[in-house]
């Protein structure tokens, strides 16, 4: 079977943007794709700077993401999806400008500035007839689906306990005061939404919890604080959650915690057994059955399943890592493209990609948190969301 | 200058106990102290078996902890101090006793099985002019000395978050149904007071909370769970904290998170730094300073300060493990007491001994958590706390 | 500046191959490459199957080398490099095949299948003016790159002690009589040459530990064993190290150790610190300044240096593997063919990219080491080299 | 049954002095042992003030152990045994004494200054009927047992490649140029022997894989270096093993590696399985099963043997350590005694305690390694030994 590079596009991700730069490299590990179209940047030259930088031809780099959703429509090599990498308060224009073309949408996290947008893009999706696709990437280690797995096929049993964290230190001091470009964009409402670590990080931490356990969060009781001086969002999130299936469960986010980079980290007990899984050590789970000692399962070692050994390149003890985690997301949407090219029905092509629904939900848990927090940590139900103004630093 | 070792005696820790045990060996690590009477059971055969085994004369063991009491006051050659390790309710009548002798109390946590006892016994202790000391052990450890040590000085700069936890396995499932002794009385509200988990090892986890923040846990959010179907007493405890000095923090504690055998572990970020201690690995401090890389401080290696290497042993790279951690309380309290009888006051004497405050506050912790968690984990002042009932297991 | 890609063939890495898929994910990371030619399987069928599911055109998969060699030269649009991932027997034919026709080589380790060959490979290089990279790819680590640049910039003082290690398990059974076909060719003399795991996986530990030095291996005394009933090859090395700049070191690599995967690991220890870094965590360098805490240096966080930093795509915390390590080595390749083409002279753009003399050395440790294994671990200088028989299993 | 201690003396260990202080901890830790009698300084002045500090009464503190050995053995109340922890050139001496009046001898290592002080001692422990303990007290660890355990019964196969190492870094500079009385002492050839770093811990190491491996280390073949300028005795030992069941290994050992404090290693690889064990983390034993997730066997949890546990005194996941491995040996010499006092012959209640055979083993792998190393690394039979001259640094 001869070779056919889905063609895509991108909108955001010029020069000095660090995710734009990761969905790049996601795309081409597996050579599943081919870059063909951009509106890279808001300023039509830093635009077409990066688009002939990243081989883009000169006539398919667009200063504007409307005009690039037309035109590309309009020809016969268009593109079959874009990527969008911008800012979050651009995601839910960009996302409709194409869906109403019927092209594909593959959207970073968080969906969009907040609930109601949310809701708004579920319809379009669903109006589109086009697939769309949430780049929750830490949902495409290896064994973080083997840990879904587990949970999956009962080796865990009933689920009791959940503890997810995320934390980082880069926003401990003034960041955004500086000309760091990514603080100030993530710290301004305007931007980011209402919620600053908690859209940021607290929506990976509260989705990776919903992927590998099954459950949804139906309630939370969360204690949100901006501790740096003058910032306009949440630097810190403490939540208790309460799921669905019964389970309960913990989660913390922070960027204001010295010493963390990336410390994303889950994990989940049940009436049989227990899991742990760390972002930066994605190579190994550990699973202790009750009773038993704890095993060291390795990525494509021994103990790994089938769904983590499809999604992994190299022998284990070769580390794969973030990237490669995000590939497999790339590697499934390239097969959900393609099925529907060859006529599947874009309902049918899911699978684990996250979609429009995590979206909302992750919407939903950041309105909720919101909340509860506003009201002195209250439970609040994730379905009874509204939205709410911003928060003050104390 | 000769040796002169303290003359202890034991109320409970007969054959089958685990913290009798534990304690008599702390008590011999340094040679500091003589185990010369007991009341190990309240079976007095038992007591007397127990006794002649640990060396103790006929004579001395007694089958009734006030006759104890009594006939060691009495005697030129008394006790001067009484380890107390039965379960928690006893701890109340016992130190009562004790105590109108003017003898010296070493009790273990939770100091009582209530509030209310704790409050009197604090009384109790005002009134008798004798020394008492909490054996919240794990403030014994050199590094979490040194923890304290660098948040007292200012290298973590103000507290801003405090992550602790305490996780074990062995109540997963029903072991209070089989002949588990320590499961049967510690799941017992009878014995172990209304707080399960939370009184067992979440006390623990409070105390050096706040042992090492120098904060105090001003409100709680609390949300108490009990898994295991027919346990009277909860197995799952999930806490937000607001510390007085502005800290937030969450406190989790679990006796049903299989692979977790004493999974107490620390966090404390500040606007400078960040530490982290594991009482697992407990020769090892993790200090990061914002903006350099993680420093791994050593139990007497280089960067150690002088009160952890005041409580070392051995040379650094040799472990220290619990049993030499709880041993240095009672080389604080050899001191103390030592002190005492050259005639110092016993108000100045407490140092870092765990004090009948501690264990003050850590009932108020409990009493607000009950409360808390009871009133769908609305904040709760530690200051407000009044009595509960018992919570059903879910 | 518009983006160009080099364009690339590659000899080897079929369908079933380890090694040639590792390359082709590493040119595509950073885009660096086009791959537009093959001789990737000596069944011509099978050769072309590959290609077209890798995208190259039909005309351009050969079944033979030396065809693809000589057209490709002839073509406008040919190579400009050609990547070699055939067992090791065929490197130097291959090698010399493009190096005939000026075309720029890169080549799987070990550089060919003895010691003769390598010379005669290494005249060849220099007399056809083409640039040679030999793929250590363990060099492009960018915590390898800081710990050369810890040594070269004399954080380490004098270095006293080089201890290095590669320990596997997958030889632990008969793999080779089963349909394991990596087994059955890397344990095969006819394939691989003289040594087994030596050549394998040693080779990897002796350049690294050189590449980080800085020193050349003088001497070595060596204990191989083939452990496994029947191997015709070592499966275990043991061998002692005098370095020319003073140092003492050992190495030992295994392919026979259970719960071993790809567990590369080096520590050196001069007069004034040790670093430790181990393949399987690539993102974490530990530094011991004597006297001090050990640091812990992240890639990309506090304290990794400029070079790191250059080869680092993404922040401290979000783990890059061995697919990026890899791929740092195509980046400077890249660098230096563009340089080459671009006017500058072959002899100054090697920079830290492994080359012809590099895999001199690695045959000269491996004669050296063979020699004096055979030789009952007489110290053996890697200038006396001379060629042995194969060892037999004990 | 009452409580029986029995009397102890102590020749050497007085105040200022490391491993003294050890083995009273580790006698006291049990309560096994009474310490009754000590010749603790050659200074009387210093030896009686220690006795004094440590509770000896006055009449028993002797300032010559000549003495000590006649005094104690006429009084009815005199020692059963004596603790010998000088530096080594007085453990023959000493040993002798007490051994000629049939008190039980519990010595320090290395058991003597050379291998023909051993064999002589060997004669006279056997001519004197007493029992004599070698204290290589990293066997006492739990899972050091289970290790043992694991390798007897099979579970790894047989063994055939054993890595062991001991790396310390506190002799980096030239430390026995300033008051560090411990360096002093131990790079003396005329106190510790002519080995330096092999003597202090490289026995240690030897002794370690010996005892886990059921194996006698047959030949070696060693470099020794003394790396800091001036030193008198080797500071680094590099060693590769040929061991009589076949097994090869390689031990290093060193007191100049910065960053290692007491980093004792060891690692067995058989035909079915390997298994990891570190002495900085003692609790944690690393299974691997060929073709199974590796296993992480905790002291007294889940998998580890009743070996393990009878030598663990608190729960899994509290920490024990160095002190309480060390008292795992004086439990077992505690019985030893006692079942000699109960009438059983000398010749049966060794068990696992290292005996005065292990010393020569020590002292014949001492001699060879001397021997190996003096020779340019010459494979070097334990059995053929024969005395060397001191090195000189390099």
């Amino acid at each position: 079977m001869a070779h056919k590079r889905i063609r895509i596009g991108m909108v955001g991700g010029g020069d000095g943007a660090f995710i734009g730069a990761v969905h790049r490299i996601a795309t081409r590990i597996d050579d599943g794709f081919e870059l063909v179209a951009g509106a890279l940047s808001s300023d039509s030259d830093r635009a077409l700077a990066s688009a002939l930088r990243l081989g883009i031809d000169q006539e398919r780099s667009y200063s504007s993401f409307s005009v690039m959703a037309e035109k590309e429509k309009q020809r016969k090599d268009g593109i079959q999806a874009v990527i969008i990498v911008t800012p979050n308060h651009m995601h839910y224009p960009v996302a409709k400008a194409f869906l109403e073309q019927g092209i594909h949408v593959i959207c970073d996290k968080p969906v969009t500035k907040d609930l109601n947008e949310a809701l708004e893009l579920k319809a379009l999706v669903e109006k589109s007839g086009a697939f769309f696709a949430l780049t929750h990437n830490y949902t495409g280690y290896p064994l973080v689906r083997h840990a879904k797995h587990l949970v999956d096929t009962g080796v865990l049993g009933k689920l009791r306990v959940i503890q997810v964290e995320y934390a980082q230190d880069w926003l401990t001091d003034q960041a955004e005061n500086t000309d760091n470009k990514q603080a100030k964009w993530r710290t301004d409402p305007e931007k980011s939404g209402l919620a600053g670590c908690l859209g940021d990080i607290g929506t990976h931490a509260f989705n990776l919890a919903c992927f590998i356990s099954g459950q949804k969060v139906q309630q939370v009781s969360a204690d949100l604080t901006a501790f740096v001086n003058g910032r306009r969002v949440d630097d810190n999130v403490h939540t208790m959650l309460r799921f669905d299936g019964g389970a309960k469960g913990m989660l913390w986010s922070s960027q204001v915690a010295p010493g963390n980079e990336n410390g994303l980290k889950i994990r989940l007990y049940g009436e049989k057994a227990g899991i742990e899984w760390a972002q930066e050590s994605p190579n190994e789970l550990w699973l202790s059955l009750f009773g038993e000692p704890t095993q060291k399962i390795t990525r494509a070692g021994h103990g790994a399943g089938e769904e983590a050994n499809r999604l992994s390149r190299i022998p284990a003890g070769h580390p794969e890592g973030y990237l490669e985690g995000f590939a497999n997301l790339y590697v499934d949407i390239a097969a959900a493209i393609h099925s529907i090219e060859a006529g599947a029905d874009v309902s049918s092509v899911q699978g684990f990609i996250p979609s429009i629904d995590d979206g909302v939900d992750g919407m939903k848990f950041i309105t909720a948190v919101l909340a509860s927090s506003a009201n002195n940590s209250t439970w609040h139900s994730l379905e009874d969301s509204t939205l709410l103004k911003p928060m003050t630093s104390n």
